[in-house]
């Protein structure tokens, strides 16, 4: 059975939803980021970058959303939650998570995570500071260039849904309005209304 | 006929290398970083991120590495870039090369892109302070942890290689000695021996 290292109110979410989506045979295990559980060595011998999530399979660990959500699309093609014998499409949605992992998930971390890439409090206020900006620039890219709706990719839902609905809500704590994106904001309402999605928050929240 | 845009000493040097690995029909497109090419209309046009790699192929353009070289493998089977076949294998490289993009080249940006998140000078002389260590402590990582040898996933070369050459070749840069990543230098070597690299790397400083 597939087992999800998740915390509660991490990017962890787009894959628990996304297991939850594909029908898998999974079990979710909350790490206690506030007793900072990801950093002992327990959950270090299982994922060494010390973050979730992390899947274990039957055939050993993966790391990275990117990475874990084509793994589900691909090994539960029945839910039809990627392309997979078109390429180019499946690239796109490789691309469309890509970026918000490398860059959307980056420009939110410069508020709550600054010290990853600085120590002085001058530096890490000033990264903060600018998070409103980074993070709305970004939303108003996938907005206007990347969104095709009503799922992220068209007419049909895929892995890059649960990952855009993880990231899109944090906009609020970021100091982005999200009025400003209303397809974006649209798309959290459609995905808050799946039955599995529903389910995962309310686990998630238990 | 496939038209990768990239600059010289960019990450998409990683695509270069794996079109040329594949055997591929393609046109490489050297755009101006100097003169800020990347973020004139006529490129915005084609990518509005206004970055690089950006892949021009028959049914639209694909953007980052993780999804360009995936698909490079999924449109190359013969080259063998991938193992297609296999959900796990396949999102083992993945996972791979999203930690390169979403962490390694994300630390390095902090020594020469710092304004992408902080604006106060005091800041951006910090981030640059950190990046021996981020850059360091990143590629200590995947020495002990991920790095199977002599390729990145083993016995067999694959689409993570040419992306580990690519930012391994920053090392020096950001401050880190790669003599403390033996494994790491030298794959850059069983790299730099490959034709197909050889071939790139001309074509790159021609």
């Amino acid at each position: 059975m597939l087992k999800l290292f998740y915390a509660p109110g991490t990017c962890a979410l787009a894959c628990h939803i996304a297991l939850e989506e594909a029908g898998a045979d999974y079990e979710a295990v909350r790490l206690n980021f506030r007793e900072a559980e990801q950093t002992k060595p327990e959950y270090l011998a299982i994922n060494p970058k010390g973050r979730v999530p992390a899947l274990v399979t039957g055939q050993g660990v993966l790391t990275e959303n990117v990475a874990i959500l084509a793994y589900i699309a691909q090994s539960f093609p029945a839910a039809k939650l990627a392309p997979l014998d078109d390429p180019f499409a499946f690239a796109r949605i490789q691309a469309f998570n890509g970026y918000l992992a490398s860059t959307v998930h980056v420009n939110h971390a410069h508020r709550v995570r600054g010290t990853r890439w600085a120590d002085d409090p001058i530096a890490i206020a000033d990264m903060k500071r600018k998070v409103p900006e980074t993070v709305g620039a970004s939303f108003a890219l996938i907005e206007r260039e990347m969104f095709k709706g009503p799922w992220v990719m068209g007419e049909t839902y895929t892995i890059a849904d649960p990952y855009l609905f993880t990231l899109g809500n944090w906009m609020e704590g970021d100091g982005v309005d999200p009025a400003k994106t209303p397809k974006i904001l649209e798309h959290r309402q459609r995905m808050a209304d799946r039955p599995a999605v529903q389910r995962v928050v309310a686990a998630e929240k238990a």
